[in-house]
């Protein structure tokens, strides 16, 4: 799909690494070390995938130059093998060509300002008050509400919603199906029925920032729902009102944080994971896969919940014994009432 | 935002509440007890926010005539201070203007019947013999299929879809991306090979019921999946078929109901937590966060699963106890296969 | 809503059924054993129902001959009661017609190939190199990026994205919001900062496959991400980047698999279930609900992680001992910081 060439030589000096091997050897794409052909570029950064290397047929491969002392291939050497080949890797990309300009299908406010360098896609919607800045996509489908800001060079991939009062910093991307800026899930109860609060803030992304798809960030109740800079957030994570994200931290897919929790910087939480709401987690805190915050944390470090995985009937012993753990006389496992068969 | 100024007065008359202080101050907007300044009104609902109390710049403070009487600020004295907040907060809201009347951009199903009094907005597509009732909104890009039915005064914010049979009372409010009336997950095993269960029946929404962002909702396989009044549902929450959840339940985000399990009225479920299917919740149930509900429940009271968060390393010692508490004969704690870090 | 007749002896004809009773007898639909009338056919697949059996009006049921042994009701004596009620609820299945031809409301790139024996609604967006093949449909409001295929027979139900390379197979059925194709979640750090990781692969489903409502299914960082053919989705599953799942295995909803994870043929992954990247799953392995799957899975069989459902006070006794499980000198339960309350 991709007609570029590069040398080994021009790789090597555009991205400060040096050459092993022929460098006027020429590269047209990145690929798997197994799927490799002498025109690509692979990579080594997982020793792991070392016997890999040994029957590779790329035509260079980026690893370190402790890996390189071992093997023969021609090489381009790093220090940091996954970031470097990932620059590489974006030369090879084939990105759709986006025209500035509003397509005839859009629906756009009076009251909206699209920069003429913006790129506005089919059958967009845009409210009263919102500003589109120079540089940025909105894709096809994106419905914009009021009061809403796209920052200068964002992508909104396509059928982004921004509810109302949401403001999208600079070079952020946002991925198909993701809403933000919906009313964050406010109740009182008054004599047996619910009442909603009403959600009167908005929704602040940084600049840099990475949202997935069907994804959702809901808008402050009072104040904002905020992502500080560079913050990276897989598909199908829901962030609750008056959330507060510190720069650089990513979430994995599927996790979630509860209303008015805060999160510090450099932090991962993993895939699946919860956060209860008004608790404060500090900077450079990994949550593992699926494990709950129940309570802030002040210290730097990994942490866990949940029980290991197991055979089914020995998972239902233990759990017999869990149950038991708690009461004055234990007794010996027989039967459980806890069936977790899946449902379908 | 907001040109509404609304003395102390007026609100304690409007919400039938007592003013301690001078009535005659102007409110223009609600905050919290820490942003807020003095033409602002704030509320003090959980006590741990007491601090707060003596240092806000507020105007006055909704408050428990408790509160108030250690304190000197101005206040409006309330038995329920979050609901009574709630009330008053919704006169500063700003909501955009809705003209009754159908964006020349829909596409309308000859035989569907539109209220003049309804609005349906940009690039919104109507299937066969659907209504939308008077006073109903129905934002840009929803998709209602054949056969539904949108109440009086309910409004579909924006890229809702209803995909079939799925009947919306009065007064419901649903956030952009629900999907509701999607095919329930249903097939039989023949040969190797899936066969589809088809999925005759629909769906049915209570009066004054919410629906988060992102939420699915799936139509009956046959008869109906049945939300009852005021029922409320937080974002990216899964309903499968035939699920009957009881009026005034409120689930956080991300939870999940299998299969014709029913939920009673005034449950409250946390945010992750499972419900497996064919199974009964009785009124008045609490299901903590991430747990999983796999029998059915008799009794009100709340109910848990899983184990606290720790130390990673802490974790991993009792994660391997745990395996061996359902053998005879249980070893002193050493390595663990069990390995949950997150995988981005 | 079906005017379609159908008697006894024709269904048995059709569908290799033996009858017991009155062949002549009109069937005008189906419905559950509690509200069927005479002229609707039942199943009894569950003998938890057996009681229903006995007192139910429908005209006929669909049994095993060992139940109808017992019971006097009309039967189509069947040997695969759910599947071969499947078969017969689909003759009364009511589908809206959708004729062949392009909405004049679409917005189709002129590089894009549209089988003229394709159906493409309203509001639907085409890019560049794109094909859908006889008998497709594409419904309204999807948007399809370049460089994808829709195969024969394949229906993408409505305001479902396919972002780019995305092939799928024939008479794969797509519910809306489902998002194929957008950018895995690849991050490296440098310098403190992320640096996106370009993903170059594609998402390839193959013939015959389901996905359900609102999942996400990411494309490939180098190669594709793939389900194998018959592999049937819920609502709301996340597939990472580069996963693999064989033919036939079955996921319930708000089930998660993270990066390049390998699942083998015929699995059975409960609803909420999680499995961490880079791990293989054999042939014929079943994850019940929510549990975890950290390590490969090499035999076949059923597994598990988690706790029982417990009375929170109860479970809150077990989970301070779990935390003292891996310490030397284990007290008495006391307290417990682990708080996980609903948080809405």
């Amino acid at each position: 799909m991709s007609a570029v060439e590069i040398s080994l030589a021009e790789l090597a000096e555009r991205f400060s690494l040096e050459v092993r091997g022929d460098d006027r050897r020429l590269i047209n794409g990145v690929a798997t070390l197994e799927h490799a052909t002498p025109d690509k570029l692979s990579f080594l950064a997982n020793t792991k995938y070392r016997a890999a290397l040994a029957q590779t047929r790329a035509g260079a491969v980026v690893m370190t130059a402790d890996v390189a002392a071992s093997v023969s291939t021609d090489a381009l050497l790093s220090r940091n093998v996954y970031a470097d080949f990932s620059k590489i890797a974006a030369c090879f990309e084939v990105r759709p060509i986006r025209k500035a300009g509003i397509h005839p299908s859009a629906v756009i406010d009076a009251d909206a300002h699209i920069s003429p360098l913006a790129c506005i896609g089919p059958m967009v919607v845009i409210g009263a008050r919102s500003r589109v800045d120079a540089g940025a996509i909105v894709g096809a489908h994106c419905v914009i509400g009021d009061d809403c800001v796209v920052g200068a060079q964002s992508e909104l991939v396509a059928r982004v919603t921004l509810v109302t009062r949401v403001r999208i910093g600079q070079r952020v991307l946002i991925h198909p199906g993701a809403v933000l800026g919906a009313d964050g899930f406010g109740l009182a109860m008054e004599g047996g029925r619910w009442i909603k609060v009403p959600q009167l803030g908005g929704v602040v992304i940084g600049d840099d920032c990475e949202i997935g798809a069907n994804t959702t960030i809901d808008r402050g109740a009072l104040g904002d729902t905020v992502l500080e800079e560079d913050v990276r957030l897989d598909n199908q994570i829901q962030i609750a009102h008056n959330v507060h994200i510190g720069a650089h931290t990513a979430m994995a897919g599927c996790s979630a944080v509860a209303g008015s929790a805060r999160i510090g910087r450099y932090c991962l939480i993993g895939g699946g994971a919860g956060v209860l709401g008004h608790l404060s987690i500090c900077d450079n805190v990994t949550i593992t896969s699926m494990a709950l915050v129940t309570h802030s944390i002040r210290a730097p470090g990994e942490y866990s919940s949940g029980t290991p995985l197991m055979d089914n009937r020995a998972w239902r012993r233990s759990a017999v014994r869990f149950k038991q753990l708690g009461s004055r006389t234990p007794n010996s496992p027989n039967s459980i009432d806890a069936k977790a068969t899946p449902d379908t």
